[in-house]
């Protein structure tokens, strides 16, 4: 099933980049949507269009939109992380320069504006929602930036910056492909929440997958926001437990370029265990996992749909990379 | 009459600042709005529905979508220009970094498409016209960014890009002035090449006055271009006239950093003298400002209104700087 949906999605922004102009700024924005991805977000607007109206091409046009505007946000996240890979290929701005990067990521997004537009759906509810969310989803990452260089950044302020980052976009997409397929106001506000919680669980399940892959990573580093010292769920509950003689050591160890990185990630992995920070994320993460599945469960649909959207985020949670 | 809009859309502007989220991240939006700005893109959205429905403020939200817009293109195309200085003031890259300068812009477009969806005026026309410009914008700035690279840049390139950079951002407002102000589809065309013929002309006449300003010019270097080797009309114009050995000693004479500066701007002003480029290059502008003259002339709206159109195109081609 999971697969059909991703078919649909696939073979939609095929067509898309095959009508795309040739003009040169438009190659990095097909090496991006080349490089592949599980295309879970759209997949899952197409689930929920699917179950309501029994046809998910209704909402392929908004399904390729959320795809492709992650797609942009990637692209432009990617510079300001100053990422060399994505995907085990290189960046758009290490491919071509940062300045093509910008430019290519701001034509994605006018182009997803432009397909929006160009939609038969056209409601100015669903308009507002995709752009409240894209505004959102650029506060996300302007925290994201801020918390670098913040000493303090709390368990909450994380779960709020992943929310905005991560889960909104999971849950524009529900909600989007609920309304197209005539869902009521009420589960279309469910299929919202199940969308937050799961996304916060799936971004939590990343930062995890980061530092104990249960698989052979695909030119992912294992251990590489350890390595950049970012506050991850993971890093957050560590630091929350260390004393600040502790946390200054730990920085002082992690910035000295003579020990080897491999050294400082089984430190750090020693430190997690000891300090029990595995089992507080995990859950974490199955809270807001729990309480997806406790939104599926009020929606007003038949159980045999409330199981479809449980598979698919039983799925998403049991990935291995 | 012109300032009036310009208070009008100077107003909205403040109201919707005052509304900004105190995030960090909407400080550069704040910064850059509040270095002011001639706001003609949006006096002309707001002129345009006047003529045809009595009322300007009723594209009022469309009209500051229109200048947001341009100001999202301004922080990003700065960065990509490298340019440390607009309106006399330090960029936004600048003034805090270029990653802030890329998400503070994103969001800025993010922003603007939020202000459309929210819009009493919901129009699918509308909003693919504006998506169309939006993409078309990005277009023109990746053939502006093409062309420094480009040995053979011909007139007809330079328009073709200008017209996408600058002119249909122009049109696009007036358009959709004309649209919500009920103008019949035949008006609201001729307003749209009003604005192409009218935007060239305006960015010809930027051009000229960079290298020969009528006033003390504020903030701005004078022959700016010039030392750049940007590929203005008046360069390319200069280029097409000189044998390939001139144009090689040219380049390797603009190249040299022991040559002073203004000894560059003057012995290139000397060339256009010489070779009469300035009047080729102002009977190209004369020829888009007189179709765009025309193009109000055809206008199925009373001769008064036609007169503020045509003033406020007089206005803007024998401004200053």
């Amino acid at each position: 099933m999971l697969l059909d949906y991703k078919k649909l999605i696939d073979r939609q922004l095929n067509d898309i980049l095959n009508d795309l102009p040739s003009l040169p700024i438009y190659n990095p924005i097909k090496y991006i949507l080349n490089l592949g991805g599980k295309r879970f977000r759209a997949s899952l607007t197409l689930l929920s269009a699917d179950i309501y109206c029994g046809n998910p091409q209704k909402a392929i046009h908004e399904a390729a939109a959320i795809e492709l505007f992650h797609n942009f946000t990637l692209i432009h996240d990617d510079i300001m992380d100053d990422a060399p890979l994505r995907r085990a290929q290189p960046t758009v701005h290490e491919k071509w320069d940062p300045n093509t990067a910008i430019l290519s990521g701001d034509l994605l997004y006018a182009f997803v504006n432009k397909i929006l537009a160009l939609s038969p759906v056209q409601s100015s509810k669903i308009h507002f929602l995709f752009q409240q969310t894209a505004l959102e989803v650029c506060e996300g990452q302007s925290l994201d930036m801020a918390f670098e260089n913040q000493v303090d950044v709390s368990k909450e302020d994380y779960i709020h910056m992943i929310k905005l980052k991560t889960a909104v976009l999971v849950a524009c997409g529900l909600k989007i492909g609920a309304l197209i397929g005539g869902a009521s106001q009420a589960d279309a506000s469910l299929m919202y929440d199940f969308g937050i919680n799961l996304g916060i669980a799936f971004q939590i399940h990343d930062d995890i997958l980061d530092v104990y892959p249960t698989e052979a990573t695909f030119g992912k580093k294992v251990g590489g926001d350890i390595l950049e010292k970012k506050k991850t769920l993971l890093f957050i509950d560590l630091l929350s437990k260390l004393k600040d003689e502790s946390i200054k050591e730990l920085y002082v160890f992690l910035d000295d370029s003579a020990i080897d990185e491999q050294d400082k990630i089984d430190h750090v992995k020693t430190l997690f265990q000891d300090y029990n920070v595995l089992s507080v994320v995990e859950s974490f993460k199955d809270e807001y996992y729990n309480e997806a599945l406790g939104c599926v469960n009020q929606l007003s649909i038949k159980d045999n749909e409330k199981g479809k959207l449980m598979n698919f985020a039983k799925a998403l949670m049991e990935r291995k990379y």
